[in-house]
């Protein structure tokens, strides 16, 4: 066991303060944001729709989660474990559900706030630039409270619990990838069943542009942005954050002792400076396109992260692994060391390989879901032939894309493998560590997902209001299109950073199980023994790599279809509009679109928890039903098939949304012509894609690693011979398998019936008219 | 090491004349339907250009195919090992290709004879249930000759090769699903490329009805039926039913002796006759539904079958484990030992596993893509909305679908786990056996299947020729409709022995590792012990984890892929000759089928190379590059996203096809409404989903496991550390991962230019047009 010593308490009390430092920050930038016009009277309307459209969703959905939160507090209170441990493991959680919500929350408030006041900017006589510094630096807000809040949280939690501070850890990770997961999805199936209601009925069957105001589903749509993109986006790249940095905490602590549970919270502390950095250099010069200055910020605070993480490993670490403080915490530490035999140059090459690993990313995504790049001109040629085809193309795009992305991932793990010479300790935390070299940047990625959702919100708002003129518009509309590409990046390095937080986080899930199994004595035998072997090759094991692959095939099906079940309602209820008021195609009446922003609001909290009862459980029955190496082969199926299948998703998504894009300027016919109907439907296919299953997976892998890592020592328990526990460990696996199981079969019994009532309401409908 | 007893020989030698005898009635049933009538001259020519344009692309296939065959018997005798079992090996590898081509070519030639005497047959009056019975004992020469060439295959290696039979099969087993895999990838590219197109200039372009005459691609598509549908769906079951032996009787070895490697054939003895059976008692019954006869037969043959098993079992093996002769070859065997302590039990047990996990998945299948079925009806609902929504619920409906019934199969490997009590090798044996027994119903399954394209082609006949009355039609098409769902059933099935055979031959590779583990001494340190260890929680065992399922999503990206080019290219040939014969729209002038058919020919053996070498290769890189524990976690990542995404690919499309057959029976608006347009851009979009990309992988998965379990013994050599060895070791991964990369490349590179040529051409055309 290990106490910290003065010098590292000192640092880490540094750390801390950086981290209230850059809350500070946001909130001075906060000001900046809040203190730009906001606009016309139209457009202030418009806006306070949207904003309190935005609050009622969050509040109804943190009251729902709250009860959840209530009840994951009382059965992580009831593990295994020391008391005092025990009880700031839940309190943690409680903290970083906290956190995460607040994040979501505090990025949705500002923007429904900054959306107006970019539209205002961009209104005036060359305010374009303007107009993208605002959301710009709304999203610089989100990103430095997210560095903040992470480093505070961390921080805390190390100095308050010293040695204990991995574990109560666990419970800080879990609570903001839980509430992140939460909102990711609800937020997801809320902005895609409004959007994709909206198309349907507005562009598809009655002709009428996008944020067209007589459509009753547009105020939703706005609201959808907010809720999903930029509330649900927050929440998951502080998870993400947080997530990763608990996993390189624990792994510091046990490849390189004090000083490895130190260092990372020093790269996450550079981060936050580097986010700053990032916010603050860019600027749009002149004419040149938004994309090039985000681009120019990010390329910037990369290199300058990657200079200062170096400098901070010569300057900390010590150049040989016996000279490090409290000793490793592994055997095989010694006898097989680093290919360098220092750690100061493996620590500063992970941070390098994570870094490098988020510019690659960036390059692949904008070459497969870029509107000049090949992938997607031919996803737009295939339009030629139909719908289907652009279907198909589009697949086979993410597919692709996918399978590249993956392997640049996986080679980043190799690197950091090959650079720790077969220790898998020194491995697993050099993956984290280029994990954490992946979050330097993530002040600035937050700043640029967040301007996607304020620029579309803020194009939305001038549409509706009428209030901006041809220049103001085209600003605008640029501002969306960069907006578009900043989202498609971000997801692909959220990704990456849910893969070496997963794999990393695989690594503390062997560590608990390896000292429950010393805790426990000995193995066992028989049924015990497979139960506790990590051989891959055991059938079980096997079949634990079918499940963990079949719940994220599963996880997915359901969110996809949350949203075509939400968005047919959404279509009956625009129908049903338009037909009973004939007066809101002749704008003489106003459609109802509170009626829309509350059918999204019941169907996505409806929605909401079947995926997340099966996320938390089925690991849980996977664990105590088969023992821990199938849990392990559970979590390796969900992290390769689900890396795979967020990015098929994100990408294809993004494909299909610029193959419409290309139509839309002029290619294949432009707009209006059947290649243009074919790319709407493959970018409707896209939607729930792209923003609702695709970045749910990331804090689904990651909640399921938690949940393995939190049940780990249980399992282990009751996995002893001839234990009286034998049948409360069948018994447990039989109860969270009916849980996950159940939560499936309700959610299918329902949607049933809203299918029928739906129908049976539009029958009735059109029949009455027919009389 | 093991000798065959005089008993066990002459067992072997009855299989192997069970074997013989199965070919015989094949032929038998041959004769019978080859006496049926011809029909009309009309019917003859038609008949004529399909068989013709099928023999072709046959010929040509086998022509390029006998080249990659040839390099590969020399790759084979090249890896390390005995001489003469060496040789053995290769020549197996030689016999079990050409006999899966054998099958194939069989499985076509009768195919397109039968489907002309099925159309004459329902030409007549009341010859409804004539025409069912020649098309099902069509498939039953088909399922007669695949149980046949199967039993005679593997007891002539185990009568003359003895101890080293289980060496030589391998070769055996991996011959068949090589050629398998290259006849499923080309065939289905074939079928589907000249289907999409069709459909998608006829019915959608044209609006003229489908099998119209006028089209120049439906001899292209009536010949894809036979070259995909048949032949590759007959070689892929003949290679499951090769490769699930395999697995037995290395499994059988290892667990129980001499007895474990004889009882596998046994079953599948056994299964030849039950086969017979379910082919003659299947007759259609006045008038009653010919799935219904179909279904009664299926369920016979499976109660029998094993009836039959466990009477050989309790027969045949001794009623403990310590009196097996030879002994096991496993040290945990008599410490750990069954739950029932009865190897009788166990095998009879595992038997009715594999037979029950049949009826299951028959059932599961049927309920997600039957027309009366709620999935269906849902996505058929659905297009009422749009085509975006249909396509979004039939991923929904195919999502879900692949977790149940991967569920289901993991609840069988569970199941012979439990079973084995622990004992790996046990266990992995029994998963053996239930494959087998899974397969005791594979005649009945062929002759299904085989149903299906021939009442296709006898529609397609029908209608071209015009020579059928309406009720002849009416029989045609109730067949035609029996024929989707007997397709889509064998898909499940033939995926269920995919996984079992896979989950089996994981064990044989692990076994093959530890020999050559034994055999090098000792485990060496470092990278090196990492590249040997079996311990999932290593990343790099994650890692290849990742690539397995990466693998998968990029074959079905590119299968995917090579139909969306392939059907543009026949849509601007077809609309070519429509533009310049303008006399084939009023029947003035004959299209040229010919040049479609070429175009299909060219294309899917050009595309069938790049998926082939990817399947190939990816497991030599992995293994070599990364180590044996790398490649466990590579084929265990694509055993699990594999059989998941081969059930969404089959189940998916299965349900788009009959949402369309619901609305064009008059649902949501019926034949020609915007309901049923967007039901064909589902079905459409399903066509390379459950045709081409999904069954492909059951012969992927079987590939990529049995050239990992061939190049283990080399990889272990080679992982000596400080070894001269090491060098090549590195440079042979990076030669695969050369080819399987370029061949990605390459194939991209080729699909640009053919892409922009298709264009220019196309755009030619019509500026000549235009002057």
């Amino acid at each position: 066991m290990l106490t910290l010593g003065t010098g590292s308490v000192v640092i880490v009390a540094v750390v801390t303060a950086i981290g209230v430092a850059a809350l500070v920050c946001a909130f001075v930038l906060r000001r900046q944001v809040l203190a730009a016009g906001e606009g016309t009277p139209a457009m202030r309307e418009i806006a306070k729709a949207v904003q309190e459209g935005a609050a009622a969703y969050l509040n109804r959905q943190f009251r729902t989660l709250a009860l959840f939160a209530v009840v994951v507090f009382a059965l992580l209170f009831l593990l295994p474990g020391d008391g005092g441990v025990r009880l700031g493991r839940s309190i943690a959680f409680l903290v970083g559900a906290a956190f995460s919500a607040a994040i979501g929350y505090l990025g949705m408030w500002l923007a429904v706030r900054a959306n107006v006041r970019v539209a205002a900017a961009a209104a005036e006589h060359g305010g374009r630039n303007r107009g993208a510094q605002i959301a710009f630096r709304t999203g610089g807000v989100v990103g430095m409270s997210v560095v903040g809040l992470g480093l505070l949280g961390a921080g805390l939690v190390v100095l308050v619990y010293r040695e204990n501070a991995p574990v109560v850890l666990e419970g800080f990770g879990f609570g903001a990838a839980l509430l992140a997961m939460f909102m990711r999805v609800g937020g997801g199936i809320f902005t895609k069943a409004a959007d994709v209601g909206a198309d349907l009925v507005g562009k598809v069957e009655q002709g009428i542009p996008e944020d067209d105001p007589r459509n009753a589903a547009t105020i939703a749509d706005n609201v959808g942005d907010n809720v999903g993109d930029c509330a649900g986006m927050a929440a998951d790249l502080f998870e993400s954050y947080a997530v990763t940095l608990v996993a390189a905490l624990i792994l510091g602590r046990a490849a390189m002792g004090e000083q490895g549970m130190v260092f990372p919270l020093m790269v996450t502390a550079i981060g936050a400076f580097v986010a700053l950095l990032g916010v603050l250099v860019t600027r749009v010069r002149g004419t040149e396109n938004g994309l090039k200055a985000i681009n120019r910020g990010f390329y910037i605070s990369a290199v300058v992260g990657v200079v200062l993480a170096a400098v901070a490993a010569f300057a900390y670490l010590p150049s040989s692994f016996d000279d490090l403080l409290g000793g490793g915490g592994t055997a095989d530490l010694g006898a097989l060391g680093s290919l360098s035999a220092d750690p100061r140059v493996d620590a500063a090459l992970a941070v390098a390989v994570g870094v490098l690993l988020a510019g690659v990313i960036l390059w692949i995504t904008g070459y497969f879901t870029g509107t000049t790049s090949k992938p997607t001109l031919h996803v737009a040629q295939t339009s030629r032939t139909g719908a289907a085809t652009v279907v198909l193309s589009g697949i086979g795009v993410g597919f692709e894309s996918a399978v590249y992305t993956a392997g640049i991932i996986a080679a980043a793990i190799c690197a950091a493998f090959l650079l720790a010479g077969g220790s898998v300790w020194l491995a697993l935390f050099l993956i984290a560590l280029a994990g954490c070299g992946l979050l330097t940047t993530v002040g600035v990625i937050v700043a640029m997902d967040t301007f996607g959702p304020v620029s579309d919100n803020a194009q939305g708002i001038a549409e509706m209001s009428g209030d901006v003129d041809e220049e103001g518009a085209q600003a605008l509309t640029d501002l969306d299109a960069v907006g578009n590409t900043t989202k498609a990046i971000t997801k692909g390095i959220a990704i990456a950073t849910a893969v070496l937080a997963a794999t990393a986080l695989f690594g503390s899930y062997a560590d608990a199980v390896e000292r429950a199994v010393a805790g426990v004595g000995h193995r066992g035998a028989g049924l015990v023994n497979a139960m506790l072997s990590f051989e891959i090759i055991s059938p079980v094991t096997l079949v634990g790599v079918i499940l963990g692959a079949a719940t994220v095939f599963l996880f997915s099906g359901l969110a996809v279809d949350a949203v075509t079940r939400a968005a047919g309602a959404i279509v009956y209820e625009v129908r049903r509009q338009f037909r009973e008021h004939p007066g809101i195609m002749t704008y003489e009446e106003r459609p109802e679109y509170g009626r829309v922003v509350d059918i999204c609001t019941r169907d996505s909290l409806r929605e909401l928890a079947t995926p997340g009862l099966l996320a938390a459980f089925a690991p849980i029955a996977v664990g105590f039903g088969l023992g821990v190496g199938p849990l392990a082969g559970f979590l390796a199926g969900a992290i390769g098939a689900g890396v795979l299948m967020a990015i098929f998703l994100a990408n294809s998504g993004g494909a299909w949304d610029n193959a419409k894009k290309i139509v839309e300027d002029g290619a294949h016919g432009g707009k209006g012509s059947e290649a243009h109907a074919a790319t709407v439907i493959g970018d409707t296919v896209g939607d729930p894609f792209k923003d609702t299953a695709g970045p749910a997976i990331n804090p689904l892998i990651k909640v399921m690693n938690l949940v393995a890592v939190l049940i780990a020592p249980a399992v282990v328990a009751m996995s002893v011979p001839d234990d009286a526990n034998h049948w409360l460990r069948v018994g447990l696996a039989c109860v969270a398998a009916a849980v996950a199981f159940g939560a499936v079969i309700a959610s299918r019994l329902r949607a049933a019936r809203v299918d029928e009532e739906a129908e049976r309401a539009e029958e009735e409908a059109l029949a009455a008219e027919g009389r």
